[in-house]
């Protein structure tokens, strides 16, 4: 029953998708009202989020997986965490993540200041056993008492402040003018005839139901995955060894539910689905053309469709590699 | 007989060592004749640095070890390669290593281009079968055929311009302005009475016997340590285990010879030694003291000498964060 009515409700969508599809990125990230974004916030949170001493081993930063130099992301099926361990989900681009709804694949986080917290605690990504041993390494490192009072006021080093920090450098994280975005603003050179022509397959198809909006996340927040069964592609991905939100909530109706990624700069962040078992732009495009609108589609409207996803690649924003404060307790880590 | 001839050697140079000790860091490290340091090369030296496609996992590259956002090492006692693996030596910092003579902790490389081709294809660090692959996996990302052009004309893209680049690269990471330096050229306030107490210790130590010169690690290249045999650190650090240059030499002459490192910004480099065996300067000072020169230090004196390394702590210049460069191919890794 789920399936069906989650398969009618993106064809329903479909039609009046076009008109919510065109908007270029915005170039600012709202801020939630209890942490308006500062500037000290973000240099605290950018210190912070390439900071590997927030892992137990100190050899993890968020950045590690969520790479700022690269996509996003770390181009890898499962991402590395302490001591060698492989997760079980491939890691999302951190860019434009300010503009998703929820936070993880499973959506399990409400907003980037709760998705911070997680990996740090978790004990094959950062395995720090607790937050309140987060602080007491940070405490112990007087740039970061420095950085926090400029940020926060006085003896304001706690897990609400670091990951409210990380979060507000995170809303910094945006990559505007792209092709798309040029052409949706007017510059109708700035996509080819064939990304025009992707792109105009994508809302026939009615992709768009799902990946609509400025960072193609929207307007609804889950959506199932895969929509239709198809065994041959199972055993070939294994999408359904996870159950997605399910895995979080236990209730039936959220089996295989994900976040609706965004599309923007997916050409860069192989390989793809939450569990990285596609290498390539073109088996994806085949997969979800399949697996969630029924639809085979010839080979020359795949590449029509990732010469688009081509355009949707924006313009990394330069960043001043932040320095880490010196500290001489709790930065040691042995063997 | 060797033992006894290093110690005197140290001895006999230490009269005169206040003033070759006497020399702010240089701003600008001297490149070799055949590899001229250009900003071409620079900044594409910075992205190869950064970017962890070097490693076969996809996880590691220079700065993972050497990193370039802390004191240009890792805080620990081995580092962690591809697949977890932790490496017998402490990382060196990056910071100023191009006034190193010669490179890696048992100096078995002669320059930086030389070093940078190490780590990236040995099996515990950054895992890559042969640079051949490095070079496949370099070819098939466009930006860095752009970027080699730019740095060594068409078609260059090899383990020698690669690896010309990292060393360029790395000759520009100089942390100059320390309160030592700005003392040396004349602000004799730039340290205080006791960091002034613990460089004249130092000198009459006999420390500047090795560790003088702008990085402090010369006027010679090689040390033995510890050269006074001790079988109570011995069994507490086990600085032996490791035989330095003659692992690589396989002669007698050279067991336990190291590179002498230089002290610059070691304050934030612990843990200490190549083994990272020891967690304070404090200890390494005592340990040095006792087992290079045979002096029991005073708590004060180590307190001093401690005070006085703290004023080698140099300015770190502002860089921006590469953006590494896109690719399709070679990019992908799997669990």
């Amino acid at each position: 029953m789920f399936k069906i009515r989650s398969l009618v409700t993106a064809l329903a969508l479909a039609g009046s998708a076009s008109v919510v599809f065109a908007q270029a990125l915005p170039t600012k990230a709202p801020a939630p009202a209890d942490n308006p974004t500062t500037a000290e916030k973000v240099a605290l949170g950018k210190m912070l989020y390439h900071d590997p001493r927030l892992s137990s081993s100190g050899t993890v930063s968020c950045a590690s997986c969520h790479n700022t130099m690269l996509g996003g992301e770390d181009n890898r099926a499962g991402s590395v965490g302490v001591e060698g361990q492989v997760g079980g989900r491939s890691a999302p681009t951190v860019w434009n993540s300010a503009f998703n709804k929820v936070q993880f694949w499973d959506g399990r986080a409400a907003s980037l200041e709760e998705q911070a917290a997680g990996p740090v605690t978790n004990p094959i990504e950062m395995g720090m056993k607790s937050w309140d041993d987060v602080v007491v390494r940070l405490k112990a490192i007087e740039g970061y008492q420095v950085a926090f009072t400029k940020a926060f006021g006085k003896n304001a080093i706690s897990k609400d402040t670091a990951t409210k920090a990380i979060a507000a450098y995170e809303r910094t994280l945006i990559t505007p003018n792209s092709p798309y975005d040029k052409y949706v603003k007017g510059n109708k050179s700035a996509m080819t005839k064939q990304q025009i022509r992707g792109m105009n397959k994508a809302v026939e198809l009615g992709c768009t139901a799902c990946h609509s909006g400025p960072a193609f996340n929207g307007p609804g927040v889950f959506q199932k995955f895969p929509v239709i069964d198809n065994g041959y592609f199972e055993a070939q991905y294994g999408f359904k060894d996870d159950k997605g939100l399910a895995e979080v909530t236990k209730k039936a109706a959220d089996e295989h539910m994900w976040k609706v990624p965004t599309l923007r700069n997916i050409a860069l962040t192989a390989p793809y689905f939450h569990n990285g078992s596609v290498k390539t732009l073109e088996e994806a495009v085949k997969l979800m053309a399949k697996l969630q609108v029924g639809q085979d589609l010839a080979k020359s409207d795949i590449a029509d469709i990732v010469a688009f996803l081509d355009a949707l690649t924006g313009e990394f924003p330069k960043q001043e590699m932040p320095v880490l404060p010196a500290g001489k307790v709790g930065t040691t880590f042995n063997k």
